[in-house]
């Protein structure tokens, strides 16, 4: 069992038909998600891409997610959240936290992305649309988009079987200005758990 | 008025202030749209974010699109085309029809926003989600996504003011697989046209 520290990033590999299990250990923390292809981080799971490929917004059990070369990366293969999680938001990042008010630096998403990529010695391209999960943005009378806390419980877990050899990575998303990681706004610890 | 041509893409240099008016020449055309910023073309508008910065996922007129950096790039200005457009769906691609069973190439919007940058001396660095002006790709019990005829006419169109210095890219949709450019299928030109 692997930690994601309270506001920090964390990434690790998979081999394809590996799965990868992310627990929602205190039940309110939004877990910030990417995959890259391990051979070509340029080629990445992508949220616009997998969208087309589901015919949904938010992924169920049975749903595979495709990269921006729309290939198979990563399956969901079980999830006991209670199924709500995010394609539609971008990964926070300092621009965020200054317009929201913040006057010092933020830790945030995007850096996270990073910091967790560096650890295996690697870079991520850019910032790909991640996949949020245990996000609760829920698209009301068909357009208005709202942040609300999570509906999650402690010690409940999504898993994900990689499709491909693949990079992934995670990132404890730190927002403590907005509900995102529930009302209390107390950003805390994650876990991943990699299953042969 | 400059024409995009059925199945092609086109690209303008927008100073801040100026506007370009695209127009559904023919009513059931998708246009995918981009703008990068004319200093750094790294830097474009981006959905994930301007999801974030309007609160929807149709923006609406008065609402601003922002950039992967957060920053204002485009103002809907007006809209007669009825409000309709999608900011959910990857641009088609080679893949696309690949896996839609198109066993020859097809022409598709991410090659035709290269070809559109290509005229001006310029390459994108990598093809942004785009913002589908026109398309209906309604979000359905907060969840499922259809792919749907759009709902705007013949001569109608929407008014893009530029929020800062930018490259704008334009595909006429060449999608004539599934009803995404009406029932007919059948993809046509558009047209644009820039204003001070």
């Amino acid at each position: 069992m692997i930690e994601i520290p309270a506001r920090r990033g964390k990434a690790a590999r998979l081999r394809k038909g590996q799965m990868v299990k992310v627990i929602n250990t205190t039940g309110q923390q939004v877990v910030d998600t990417w995959a890259f292809n391990a051979s070509d981080l340029h080629e990445f799971m992508s949220m616009e891409h997998s969208r087309v490929a589901i015919g949904r917004i938010i992924p169920v059990v049975g749903d595979t997610l495709v990269t921006n070369n729309r290939q198979p990366i990563l399956t969901f293969v079980e999830d006991t959240s209670g199924g709500i999680h995010d394609t539609l938001f971008a990964a926070c990042d300092r621009w965020r936290y200054e317009l929201l008010g913040c006057a010092e630096y933020h830790d945030n998403c995007t850096d996270n992305l990073a910091a967790g990529l560096a650890e295996l010695g690697l870079a991520p391209p850019e910032t790909p649309g991640p996949l949020n999960l245990f996000m609760n943005i829920p698209v009301v009378d068909g357009n208005r988009v709202e942040v609300r806390p999570p509906v999650s419980t402690r010690g409940s877990h999504v898993a994900l079987r990689a499709e491909m050899d693949c990079i992934v990575a995670f990132s404890a998303c730190p927002q403590d200005m907005l509900p995102v990681n529930g009302i209390a706004m107390r950003p805390t610890e994650a876990h991943f758990e990699v299953l042969d």
